[in-house]
């Protein structure tokens, strides 16, 4: 993938849901994530299950352009929640990179015994 | 963040996902992620539907450790679902790019208009 | 509840389900889930996806009023899947008959030792 | 199915899982249901999101035997939701027999223009 560098993009997306916050001056007018914002959280926690169940959907009918664009609207989702609790998508790789030091210990120890 | 890039952070967990499958000599007695592989999809998918939930809980909460750790693992197993049909985070973050260029033009038409 | 009997109802329900069905003259003209059937399983699978996690969010609110309203919506769109399928709360209701057998017998042999 | 009475039959599994409350004296040692309500909602709030993918997917794979059981799971861990709030299937049947009522009319209506 030439012309993409997942860190800047997250990084900027990150940014973007942040300024549709309504403390931030979103417009729920234009914006989509603004409205989300706006109704307060079981909109979009409802469109994490909703999403979560057509990804499920998607890949038990092993269509892949679909299990992309369902992972998408989840991860999507996901950051539209890290976002109204003032967390961040570096929050979540930062506790994925923690997990894997530790697993790659225990599986270290694992293979020893 | 200083000490985390997350391309290739991401990147990198792709990678071992992907030696983690039978084809590639995933071993399901040391990886959690290779049994889950040898089970088929249904057990990874399952996941998909159990930590949306928690993540939806965990927000309802408002517990921002619980919000990272939720998130955490519900883009894990779908990176987990992702490797299995053969793609990767990069289709992923490719697809929300693209949509975002769309958008980004949608947006600047309706405030035109 | 001296004006329901639940037997009766949840059986014309499932009985109403099955007229709407494509093959026996549903009309997705006006019939909310004649236009479900019309479109195949993945939409009402969706609603159930969608249900589970409101019900989950009313929970978590302790709104009984949200609470019953939204097991009625996560019951009714579980009914119209098992219609589709050819499948009735009867069977629903004999499988949970006979697992409660199952363990009540479970109960009394732990009681016993 | 000459044996089994539905009405009796929630009713009576209503009355039994109100027994395992922990203010009914519910002993957790014995039962799985007076387990769950002795950790609080989210374990069988999880149960629900993890019940209904786990149907989502025995529909999407077209088993009659396994979309019988997810549904008694999901059914049945709704039921348990609705112990825990003070809630009866009573209610949830007289809800949706309250829309049926609605949506009859609305369809009477409909029929007449």
């Amino acid at each position: 993938m030439n012309d993409l560098n997942m860190q800047d993009f997250l990084h900027d997306l990150s940014k973007t849901l942040e300024s549709r916050l309504p403390q931030n001056g979103g417009d729920e007018q234009t914006s989509y994530v603004a409205k989300l914002f706006s109704k307060g959280p079981d909109g979009f926690l409802k469109k994490i299950g909703e999403e979560a169940t057509e990804l499920v959907m998607a890949c038990k009918d092993e269509q892949k352009q679909r299990i992309v664009a369902e992972t998408a609207d989840l991860w999507f989702h996901s950051m539209v929640a890290l976002t109204y609790y003032g967390l961040t998508p570096e929050d979540v790789i930062q506790e994925l990179k923690r997990r894997e030091g530790v697993s790659g210990l225990e599986e270290k120890a694992s293979r020893r015994s």
